[in-house]
């Protein structure tokens, strides 16, 4: 595989990783020249998602070097190919992780994309050319119009940026099983991050019961506080945990470290599912009693299809939901990452890869 | 809590392990008077479960001794309580696994009971009168008819034994999850033992493509030819594994080993369910990716319902379908324990109670 091939005309200026230390440099490389399908987008803001520092560090040993990270970016369309209708000149648009699918799967008809079994990601995928994406910690994307969205204007660009990956994680889980329609349900979010908090933000925008499972007993106030939420556990507290047994409806854990399930599935409901969402690098435990003796469910879920993610966006613009964003300018994007490592950001770094942020210049 | 409470009056003749060796010896022990609502049963078979290995060692660390195992239990009623209704002298019954339950929550309501948080099994459980529970590796069994299902005259009662257990097992989930309904279908059943090859012969009953899964290349010829599979894959063979990606629709994963659900839910389409229904006494390793990248779900199931074990057994009359068994004398227990803790049995074990079957005396 190449990293660029002929087409590659365009030099764009952006960041990458270059081996396993996971430090991020400036790094100049090309993009295809925009096809008939194809929008050119100016980068605006780009989220910094869990998944960047997994990828930087070869954490799942699939990352090709260079690779230039993120995939939750906004920006401005500035070129159109001739076959785009959905979008002109000036647009306010948003990319996700997809830059590539079959389109012609029964997936892919369905816009469930993300299901597709040939889908490429939008950085360390491999494009229709033979080309490996490179993603949005840059200036300039081309991107297939039909992995673009439009962001509604009443959001702010940076905010919304995480929405593309971590809204829309959550976003699809809880729409499948039906918690956007069951006001009044008791969900569980287990861990408290870039995704739990929009995860809660859903939530109380639709009338569910939140109840926080965390390690850190420090989050609870804010979790209350600025958030809205109900309950709080502290899965370390085994008497706590004891004592909310079959109490929630529904859970969605964000932990991308390894963990056992055990303890968390004790909490649901007979009948009750929890959606994984992160992706730790080593298997979680799933012992089998808590399963079998509620008849529980585990189900995985990654990140939504195109149409979902139009649909989301809507839903945000409509129930006025951004992510809570600390804004980085691209040199300090090594700071972040080492904070991200540890947790440490409330509730997502957002890179102000244009220097539209007043504050971060 | 005590063994026995002074209500029992009753001498019965067993067989009991009394300690983690998990040898097997001659055991007189006393059972409760024949209660308004309880029946009285002569016990002719019992099957044995991988369940009553994992006790009579203590391999969960719960085993109240001296355990009698025992939850595959069929027999002749030989008394009735006042108030006994379904059941009259001479019937032929069957008892699984539960002894009691609140008989008033939601799951009890709906004849769930498998899932009451007060349910309280066959043996090495605690009935409400506070005696601990020995099952059906002895002569006589004081039941309350809630717990207490018809055996259907065609069904014999040695190869219905397993039903009560094993069978209830692979019915629920497979019904629950409409695989009764849906001819064509492709199961995949991970492990041909006792629950698997019943597993089989319901899909086979019902329409289904069976897929077996196993570790044992030695048990293809058997699976086609016995049982009717048409497809058997070698898990330790990653070649085939792979190719067989995204194939079933189901699978049922019987094994009571640790082991990785990774390659196996490899083999699901997307949005394809796996059910748990061994238990095995270590947690088994979720990898995300699989899960996630394919919306898989992993579920859990216990037995069943009274209801449903009751058509269960119906369904099984309506089609043919037995467990396949070695009958073995009430000597040759802890011959047949070792053999089970080897898998080799073809497909289950049942104890001759009562010295009905000729060619066991």
């Amino acid at each position: 595989m190449a990293q660029t091939t002929p087409n590659h005309t365009q030099t764009v200026f952006g960041w990458a990783a270059h081996d396993s230390s996971g430090k991020i440099t400036p790094f100049t490389f090309k993009r295809r020249e925009n096809g008939v399908d194809d929008v050119t987008i100016e980068i605006l803001y780009c989220g910094m998602c869990h998944t960047d520092l997994h990828h930087v560090r070869n954490d799942w040993g699939i990352t090709m070097y260079p690779v230039v990270p993120g995939h939750e970016i906004t920006g401005v369309i500035t070129k159109v190919g001739s076959n785009v209708t959905r979008f002109k000149m000036g647009d306010r648009v948003g990319v996700g992780c997809i830059a590539a699918s079959c389109l012609d799967c029964e997936f892919c008809k369905e816009s469930q994309e993300n299901y597709c079994d040939k889908v490429q990601f939008v950085y360390n995928g491999i494009f229709w050319d033979g080309s490996i994406t490179y993603g949005g910690y840059s200036k300039m994307l081309v991107a297939h119009q039909r992995f673009v969205v439009h962001v509604p204007e009443k959001l702010p660009m940076d905010g919304a940026a995480p929405l593309l990956c971590a809204g829309i994680t959550v976003f699809c889980p809880m729409k499948d099983n039906k918690m956007l329609e069951s006001p009044g349900k008791k969900l569980g979010v287990v861990g408290l991050g870039g995704l739990g908090h929009v995860a809660i933000k859903f939530a109380k925008a639709f009338g569910l019961h939140v109840t926080v499972i965390s390690t850190s007993p420090s989050k609870e106030k804010e979790a209350k506080d600025r958030l809205g939420v109900d309950d709080f556990l502290l899965s370390t507290n085994s008497e706590h945990m004891q004592a909310a047994r079959r109490s929630l409806d529904f859970i969605i854990d964000t932990v991308s470290a390894k963990h056992s399930l055990g303890p968390i599935l004790e909490l649901l409901k007979v009948n009750g599912t929890l959606v994984m969402v992160g992706a730790p690098d080593k298997p979680v435990e799933l012992p089998s009693f808590p399963l079998i003796f509620g008849k529980r469910v585990v189900k995985g879920s990654m990140i939504g299809g195109m149409k979902e993610t139009q649909e989301m966006l809507e839903l945000c613009a409509k129930h006025n939901i951004t992510c809570d964003v600390e804004i980085v300018t691209p040199d300090k994007i090594n700071e972040a990452m080492d904070r991200l490592a540890r947790n440490d950001v409330r509730y997502r770094f957002v890179i102000d890869v244009a220097g539209r942020t007043p504050e971060s210049r």
